[in-house]
């Protein structure tokens, strides 16, 4: 069988010589570099990102072990954080959801005509109204409903069920629930949140409503990573569409929705194809 | 000589039968309705915007005194605000600038075009940089510097240019300057800005700096009419550009540069066309 | 019951008065016009185009019979062609489609969502791939596959199930198959078609290799009635992608199919609402 | 003084070790790699596309003889293409117009800002007309009208004056003119031109009167190499504008005037920023 390609991201402080290190050891190894992608960020005084993209078939170290342990001394010697990843081992990912379908039914035909390379187990919902929607794709749908005098519980279900299912994304696809910081900090994966705003204008709750009454002539929709401060995690991706004085806000939710499916699929799909690193409050994003 | 078109602006609370009233109040006066937008908000209950544009030639009305003799009376049965303009009087349009040209270039190239229904006798600046730029197109520029221990003389001075030449428009191409409610209360026209953000994020100084921090990954403009609330006034138009983690504070501001000239020119056209009625906070914008 | 609103199209050779005619007509039987759009086509001389919405609610001709015989004189004195249709009367449509899912997935979504004003009683496809996401919505699938030695029995049959549903619109949504001049002469309702490239450009078959081999940097979509001269029928709607040199063949397949289901779904949207009018071969969309 | 950053492009067969041969052969120079992009291409079974910037500041090969006679063996190794620039030598670029002076204007503008990495010593025009908007950027302006029995003499001049001025660039701002195959042949550097339709739609002459004639609802432009054949050289960059059946003709040459202009800045800059490479007749471009 072909091995599938591995991605590697690398984050470190910048200085001469990274890229000839780094290609270096993958010809070292016989491999093929087949995209490559590099950014020097000014912050932290300077900070070298890097993505590339190697040819399993060939490469001597197609096992993610082997990789990690042949390629610690350089990464240590560089102050390197890395992480490496095979295309053929899509990431486990977990869909969150409320009531409103939009973003859930976008991502699963997409799922299904091979556009998201991830593998989705499960779909979580605080209301059962979206299970008929899961289960016509043969995922299984877990009902945890919230009891308003204990919101821990039905996180720490959650928890457990990301735990148990080895989820390493989880995606908020109009999910509607703020997480705690408890369950962030536990959460052994990134959360990918879809926000109806183009932020930061009109955070928080009702964007289509505040953006009606400002008489805004765009509205957005926001993918970030989900921090512990509401709405201000990094921007991963934004879009908007026009509007006009005829739009009520029930037109704004109706034009929104086509924006946040589209936004949040594509963030998701570049944070599946490893193609996002962190620069502090903001990303770095290979497109 | 054919006379101009005649372009009548009404704005009151709705009921049945305005279209007919109107029509029939320009049929009666032989005249030709060339185009024709209507909108019913649903603020205060029901507001009726009407825009129509009626051919010169053949009516009756052509004159501004004879058409608000004639059509008061129906005005006042229905609580009307008009307003008539003659397409053959273009708006006398004053540019307010300080030393970023880009909005006045793209401005005057588009007047020199023919694109900009407006009669330009004045380009004011607190600075004199950009006089060479507005002498080229043969129109006058005035140096206001701003005394900072008196910001009031500077106004004043404004206004009796504008007083002078029956300005109809002030358009503020990266003014730069914050107007005071005192200058905004005696200015006997409308107002114009652009503001160099997706209002209403990075209201104030520095929206790109602020819009680099926060790491957003679209940029936009903003045109309003100025009220006493800085950027807080009707939006009229706005539009954006993406970005990405490659892009500096100076890279959004060349890219923003596009964009706030592309957006202040539409806003400027609609306005001098007649296109824009105000509702409350909101604009109606018949595009 | 409330009775719906009524849409009139109107369609004439252009003179003074028909705004005046039209609006007197509607305020003697009591309506109120809720939305007016107007245009006045250069083309045959002239030629005026109208839309108005009349609020139901008190209007004296609800009724379509009732409309139709007192509006008939008027219409006659201009040489008007009208159509009216009623809000609570949905057009029934019928879907065509054949392998590819995409687009039918989002129109059925957008019609459970409520966006579409349609009654869509069946989808017919030349091939049973797509039955299971058809009838989970609970709409009649029917599978008509085409003898290549008697494609005119498949075409007979599918003009039947229009007949049978009383259809009034018929979307091909992705369906792969030329219609012969035939069927468009006996087919009951409009056509609206979805083009998978910016027309005129690659018209006929596989746009997007088409498109990859000519190197463009933009991928669009086209949709349009469907008339008997290929892919040259009138445009409704039109959009675009920026594609760039990393795009296979298949990328810009995938990218497409977003363009796709949102240009098809916004013409379909707009013909439900009847805004659209034929100029020639062009169209009007009061949108 | 700080010598200027080196900017490589590399094109060649794909194999293993092109990058690492390349960053080593940098790093046995002691330079710092700025930048990187790489694209391989499925054309000719696979063809190897390279971009670097390399930081001047310490780097052993900042003279481009220098560099070239170092990096030759190397590239015959891999059977590389290469070329070589540095970032303190701006392109020397000719711009060459007829009446409109749209894109002009916006050019020299940007030049002006500083947004263009080029140096213009002239501006070249079979019409007299632009004379004075040139000359107000102290850029030498030459007339050379056409004898249309003698087209090939008029040629000729303007070779010469490319010979003369070194010019690296030529610029077909709105030229209007097609360019003989003998004319490109002897042309001593690249021709970008901008055609004012979405290629390949509406070819040749007059395409906003196609464009109308059509009914299309969106219009374009298109930068791209000049080649022998018409409107069929690799394409750089294209974008759209959405229009409606209000526009005219005359609204749609307006339109894409901002259009036309955009395109071409933004092909023209990537450009002289070296960021383009040619693959068969499809571009590669580093954005």
């Amino acid at each position: 069988m072909t091995p599938g390609n591995l991605r590697l991201l690398i984050d470190c402080p910048d200085h001469r010589g990274l890229v000839a290190a780094v290609s270096n050891f993958i010809a070292l190894h016989r491999g093929n570099i087949l995209a490559s992608d590099q950014f020097v960020s000014p912050s932290h005084g300077g900070r070298f990102f890097l993505r590339m993209v190697i040819e399993g078939q060939g490469f001597g170290l197609v096992d993610r072990g082997e990789f990690d342990a042949a390629f610690a001394p350089l990464a240590r010697q560089h102050g390197m954080t890395w992480r490496v990843s095979l295309t053929d081992q899509p990431k486990r990912t977990a869909l969150l959801v409320s009531r409103q379908g939009h973003c859930l039914v976008d991502l699963l035909w997409r799922y299904e005509e091979g556009e998201l390379d991830a593998e989705i187990p499960i779909v979580v919902s605080n209301h059962d109204t979206l299970r008929p929607k899961v289960e016509a794709h043969g995922i299984r749908f877990i009902h945890l409903p919230i009891d308003p005098t204990d919101k821990a519980a039905q996180e720490a279900a959650i928890l457990q069920l990301f735990d148990e299912h080895r989820i390493e994304l989880a995606v908020l696809a109009r999910y509607m629930q703020i997480l705690s910081p408890g369950f962030l900090d536990a959460c052994p994966c990134p959360v990918i949140n879809i926000h109806h705003s183009f932020l930061p204008a009109f955070v928080g709750a009702h964007p289509y409503r505040q953006a009606h009454a400002r008489g805004v002539k765009i509205i957005g929709a926001t993918a970030h990573y989900v921090t512990a401060e509401l709405d201000a995690g990094p921007i991963i991706h934004q879009d908007v569409a026009h509007v006009s004085h005829r739009d009520t806000v029930n037109d704004l939710v109706r034009i929104g929705r086509e924006v946040e499916r589209r936004v949040l699929a594509q963030a998701v799909r570049w944070h599946l194809e490893d193609r996002i690193l962190i620069d502090g409050n903001r990303t770095v994003v290979f497109a």
